[in-house]
């Protein structure tokens, strides 16, 4: 296995740093290497709110559902969606009567992938320099107070946070869905994928007893079906709109 | 600069391929890597089909634009969004009343992300294997066609394909927007950002010029504003709620 392979196979969400600094210098080779990614179009449709303040951070900690690993992070990135940049393009070059469709559910998918494929780069990118990440999906928590905060301005919206750090923990690995479950051939196999989550639930509630001492041994699909009957985040749609993507 | 930087920043999308075969072994070495990637609360929510076969290729290559690569490179695949697995664990562990929100704005965040984060992981363990990549997002240009031909169940849709092959071709570089224009410091800084975006139109100019040999210069603004007054894919809201994705 080459030393590429090798490192996205290791990988694990860090919650837990050392006190060792990471430098400004740093933060832009993680943001150099995110904006390689592919773009849409070379559309590069997102930006990146590095925190580092202390009161920054545990602000957004607070917002994010009090995750306390946001506070003692040393690097809080912010992860945005971006159409603002174009938006200002466009009426710089086009003003009198151009219409604009910013706020079509497809610019939406392309600025929320750009930032995600540029996140992801970053994330591979700051594990080779040994640090460690984990991917916030709480910043969606209180989305509207996270943009005051950060001043983002309309048709910006945080997709979620990452706390980057040295690992001052070294968590298992944690079993995925088996192969069969997520990759099909030609087309898609529903049999082939409940197959495969049969098996993993068995692997999961295996994995689980072992790393709670018998604590906790529900099923993978029992966890999924709770997690989609609660409702999560349901002001994301208006809040959206009221940043300027009308999802149209 | 270590190994994996390296690679990273070495990105280029490759649209030429040779003939030497890519086996399936590789993809699932590609798609295992995609796996490790983050998910959301471990949910992911994200499936890959591969297509091998000629006619399916060539058929997507048609759906896609007319994007002859698609044709000739030995594997496809496209990376979809893919709340079914949840869905159907809903309905066997909490039945009868339980009320789902597979349907939330939120939920579609949740698993296009999930796909983008997998994907970018694939493209980078491709990479490593010496293979070259392209992001196809002229999936989303007849949506319905290609659901129906991947045979895909309701609450998966197509994000973006993604042809692989060894390369055939080397191009340059392209540069990125200059890191002030999407790193910021604590909060969102406009003026900074915009004027990185100057620079940029200076530094496309120039790439373009030399790229082309004079035939091409347009500065990136002037291309993006042209691409926001083009409407482009607005099927995709119908499309999705009638794939079950309601965007509520």
């Amino acid at each position: 296995m080459n030393e590429v392979m090798s490192l996205l196979k290791n990988h694990r969400s860090i919650r837990k740093y050392s006190d060792r600094p990471v430098g400004r210098e740093q933060v832009e080779e993680i943001v150099a290497a995110a904006q390689m990614a592919s773009s849409s179009s070379n559309v590069q449709a997102y930006s990146v709110i590095a925190v580092t303040e202390q009161a920054g951070k545990d602000k957004l900690a607070e917002l994010c559902g009090n995750q306390g690993y946001i506070s003692e992070c040393p690097v809080f990135l912010v992860w945005c969606a971006d159409l603002s940049r174009l938006k200002a393009a466009a009426e710089r070059h086009l003003p009198a009567g151009a219409e604009t469709y910013e706020s079509s559910v497809e610019n939406f998918i392309v600025a929320t992938v750009d930032a995600a494929l540029a996140a992801q780069n970053g994330a591979v990118a700051a594990e080779s320099m040994g640090l460690g990440i984990v991917y916030i999906g709480g910043i969606r928590n209180r989305s509207q107070e996270v943009a005051e905060l950060l001043s983002l301005p309309q048709l910006v919206y945080p997709v979620f946070g990452m706390c980057v750090g040295y690992p001052d923990q070294e968590p298992g690995l944690r079993p995925r869905l088996p192969l069969e479950a997520v990759l099909h051939w030609e087309g898609y196999d529903a049999e082939r994928s409940e197959s495969g989550v049969k098996a993993y639930d068995e692997t999961m509630v295996k994995y689980l007893r072992e790393r709670t001492g018998g604590m906790k041994d529900t099923p993978w699909s029992v966890l999924m079906a709770e997690k989609l009957a609660q409702p999560a985040r349901l002001h994301m749609r208006e809040f959206l709109q009221r940043r300027g993507f009308g999802l149209k």
